[in-house]
C-alpha cells in the first residue's frame, strides 16, 4: 500500500484498516507499505508492516498527516514498466492507493497495465482528500476533519471578532480548497445565530467580482458593525484567472497546479484601500489537514473502514476499482461502502453543486449546512454565553 | 470588572475566578461587568453578572475569547473623570481591570486620580496577555495556551512537511507577538527529535539579516531535505523596520500599533526568489489565542487564580496592584501568586532574555525549554511512529 498528495488527520486510520484487515486473510503473507508513495514503489523503498508492534499500527488511527511519507509525483511512461518490476520482485499481488483523483488516475494506469502485460495484480483506490472532490462518492475521508478544523476555527475567529469588534473589525479566513469550495463551504458549520458569522462565504465555483465582495462587506459592516467571511485560496475573476497565485514556475507541483495562497493578505489590503475598514486574516494553511484535536470522529471511522473494504474486495477478486462512501441514513447518520471503477473517478473533479451555494453567490444553502452536518462527527464543544442583564443608566450618554 | 486587549483562551476564566470570590465577601453587594472594557464604563454599558446562572459563570472556564466583551481605547483627560462618575453613579467600590501593559497603564491612571478626587476606589491589574510581555510576572495567563497551539501546531506542520517533503519542502509558521517573541519561541516544544522541526526560530529581538536567513534555510535543507521554521509577525530588520507590516494609517490602533501580519507571505517569496525552493506558510492569526482545543489546563488554572486574588486582595485594601505569578517549583511545576505595583508594569514590556536566545540568533535555549515546558500543561498528545523495517533492495537502483 501506498500514501500519495496531502496528508490529512485520518489516511493513516485507512492504513491501520488496511493492515488488521490484511492480517484476517490467509491468502495475505506479507503486508508492505511504499516510502513516500509511488516514488517508494519506484525506488523499492518498501517496509514490511508486519514486523510494526500491533499497538503502533493500532495508534496510527489517532496520529495525522502521513506516517508512509506522501508524494506528489506524476509517473512517465517508462515508470510504470518499473512499478510492474517491482511488483514482480516482491511477489506483490495487491496494490492500494490511498489519494485523491490523481491518485486514482495512477492506480487506474497500474491496472490496465498489470492487464496488458499479464501480470496479476489486483489494484484497489482508497479514497482519501480534503477537498472532497472525488466524484460518485456521497464525501472524501479526510473532509469530515478538515470541516470540523474549518468550523471550529471560523467559530473561534468569530467569536474573537465579536468579543473586539471595536477595533478589530474584519475577520477573512482563507482556507484550502484549491478549485473546489467544499472546504471553505464548512466554515458555515461555525453559525449558530442569525448575527453570528461567518456571514460571507466566497467559493471557487463562482467568479469572484471585487466590487460586489466589497459592497457584500459593506453592507454586513452597516449592519453589524462586523464581519467574518471566509475565502478559498482558489478563487477566480470573472475571466478564469486566479485573484492570488504565485507565478513562479518553481511553485508549480509535477501536476502542473500552480501554487495558490495569500488570497487573505490580498482582501485585506482591498478592503482597507476601498472601505477604509481595518481587516485581518487567518490563513491556518496544512495546519487544518493534520490537526488531530480537531478530528472527526465519523471521519476516523470511516478512514479506517475504506481501508478495511478495499483490502476485503481485493481479495475477494475486485480490481481497478476504488471503494466509495454511501449515505444510508441523515439522523441518526450512518453510511455503507460500495464500489466504482477507477476510470470514472480519474483525473475527475466534483464541483460544489449549484444547490449548496446561495444565489447571491456568498454563501452556502441549507441543503449543504444538511450535508455536511453529521460528517463532522458531531456538535462543536458548547461556549458559555453571558445574558448580560444590563443596568439602568443614570448619567447622561457619553459623547 | 473589565476585559481588555486581544481576547485568549483564559481570560473568562479570571472573570469566572473574579466572580466566584466576589461572591465569598459580604462586604460585596454587587457584581457589574463592563461591556466592551473600559469604553463601557465610558459608554455607561454595565452588567449586572449576579444575574448569570451560576453554571454559566462557571462554564466561563472552559470559553474562550472575551465574554464580557473587549477594547483597543486608548483614553483621554477628560475621560478619566468620566469613568470616576460613572463609578459614583454605581456605588462602585473596586475596579478590575484584566490586559496587558497598556491596560495596567489605564488602572493605573484611574488609581491615581481616584485618589486625587478623593473617591474611594481599589483598583487591581488582572495579568492577561498572549504576548507574555509583562513584566515582574514569571509568565502571563494566557501564554501558556497560546504557546500549546503553536507547539501542535508546529508539530502537526512537521509531521505534514516530514510525509511530503518530497513536493511540500519548507514550511514557515508566522505567529503573533508583536514586539516579543515568546510566542515564537514556544513552537519549539513541538521538537521531538534531531531531525525533527522546527529547525529555525526568528524572534524580533534580533535584527533579521535577509541573507543570513537564507543560508540558515539552504544549510537546513542540504542537510535534511526540508525545513520548518517559525517567525514573529514583528520581526525587524537592522533599521529597526518591521520587515511586513501595513503601512496605511488605517490599520493603527488607538495605542498607535502598526498591524503586523504577512511576514510569512513575504519569506515564501523571498527563498522562492533567491534559493528557487518551493515553500509555504501557514498563519493561524488570531485563532491561535482563542483555541480551546489546545488551552493548557495549567494556564487555566492560574487565569481563575488571578481574579480570585485579585479580588479577595482588592477587598483586604490593596490597591493600584496587578497579581503576578511566581515559579515555586518546576518539577513538579507549581506557582504562586505575588502582588506589584501597577506603575512598574505599565507600558513596560519584557523582552525574550538573552538567556533563551541562541547565539546564532536561529533559536532557542534549553532554558527557555525549561521555562516554557510547564506552562503548557502537560505533555503534547503523543502520535504513533512506524520503524520502518525495510525490506532488501533486489532491482538495480531506480534513475
Amino acid at each position: 500500500m501506498a500514501q500519495s498528495g496531502g496528508p490529512t488527520a485520518v489516511i493513516n486510520s485507512s492504513v491501520c484498516g488496511i493492515v488488521e484487515e490484511a492480517q484476517q486473510h490467509g491468502k495475505i503473507r506479507d503486508i508492505y507499505g511504499a516510502v513516500n508513495g509511488i516514488l517508494g514503489v519506484l525506488r523499492e523503498e518498501l517496509v514490511d508492516l508486519r514486523q510494526e508492534d500491533p499497538s503502533t499500527i493500532k495508534n496510527l488511527r489517532s496520529t495525522p498527516s502521513a506516517a508512509l511519507g506522501s508524494c506528489r509525483y506524476k509517473l512517465s511512461e517508462r515508470d510504470f514498466n518499473r512499478l510492474l518490476k517491482v511488483f514482480a520482485a516482491h511477489d506483490i499481488g495487491y496494490f492500494l492507493y490511498a489519494g485523491g483523483n490523481d491518485s486514482m488516475d495512477t492506480a487506474h494506469k497500474v491496472a490496465k497495465l498489470a492487464i496488458e502485460k499479464k501480470y496479476e495484480l489486483r489494484v484497489m483506490g482508497v479514497p482519501k482528500t480534503i477537498d472532497n472532490d472525488l466524484q460518485v462518492t456521497d464525501h472524501c475521508p479526510g473532509y469530515g476533519s478538515v470541516a470540523r478544523f474549518n468550523a471550529i476555527a471560523t467559530r473561534d475567529a468569530n467569536l474573537d471578532t465579536e468579543a473586539i469588534y471595536t477595533s478589530d473589525t474584519i475577520k477573512i479566513i482563507e482556507t484550502m480548497g484549491r478549485d473546489t469550495g467544499w472546504i471553505t463551504a464548512s466554515t458555515a458549520l461555525a453559525k449558530e445565530t442569525e448575527e453570528g458569522g461567518p456571514h460571507l462565504i466566497y467559493l471557487p465555483e463562482r467568479p469572484f467580482i471585487e466590487d460586489q465582495f466589497l459592497t457584500d462587506v459593506k453592507d454586513v459592516y452597516d449592519k453589524l458593525g462586523r464581519v467574518v467571511l471566509s475565502v478559498c485560496e482558489g478563487l477566480k475573476d470573472d475571466k478564469g484567472q486566479f485573484v492570488k497565485a504565485s507565478t513562479k514556475g518553481i511553485d508549480t507541483d509535477k501536476f502542473g497546479h500552480a501554487q495558490l495562497g495569500g488570497v487573505g493578505d490580498y482582501l485585506v489590503n482591498l478592503i482597507s484601500e476601498k472601505l477604509r475598514i481595518k481587516a485581518r486574516y487567518d490563513k491556518p494553511g496544512t495546519i487544518q489537514r493534520v490537526s488531530m484535536q480537531c478530528a472527526s470522529q465519523i471521519d476516523l471511522e470511516e478512514a479506517y473502514r475504506v481501508g478495511q473494504v478495499a483490502l476485503s474486495m481485493a481479495v475477494e477478486g475486485e480490481s481497478d476499482k476504488m471503494v466509495t462512501l454511501i449515505r444510508k441514513q441523515q439522523d441518526p447518520y450512518h453510511s455503507d461502502t460500495g464500489l466504482v471503477d477507477l476510470d470514472e473517478v480519474a483525473l475527475r473533479t466534483r464541483k460544489v453543486s449549484d444547490e449548496f451555494i446561495n444565489k447571491n453567490s456568498n454563501y452556502v444553502t441549507k441543503q449543504f449546512i444538511d450535508y455536511a452536518t453529521p460528517l463532522i462527527g458531531g456538535p462543536l464543544p458548547e461556549y458559555a454565553r453571558l445574558r448580560r442583564r444590563k443596568l439602568e443608566r443614570k448619567l447622561p450618554p457619553y459623547v
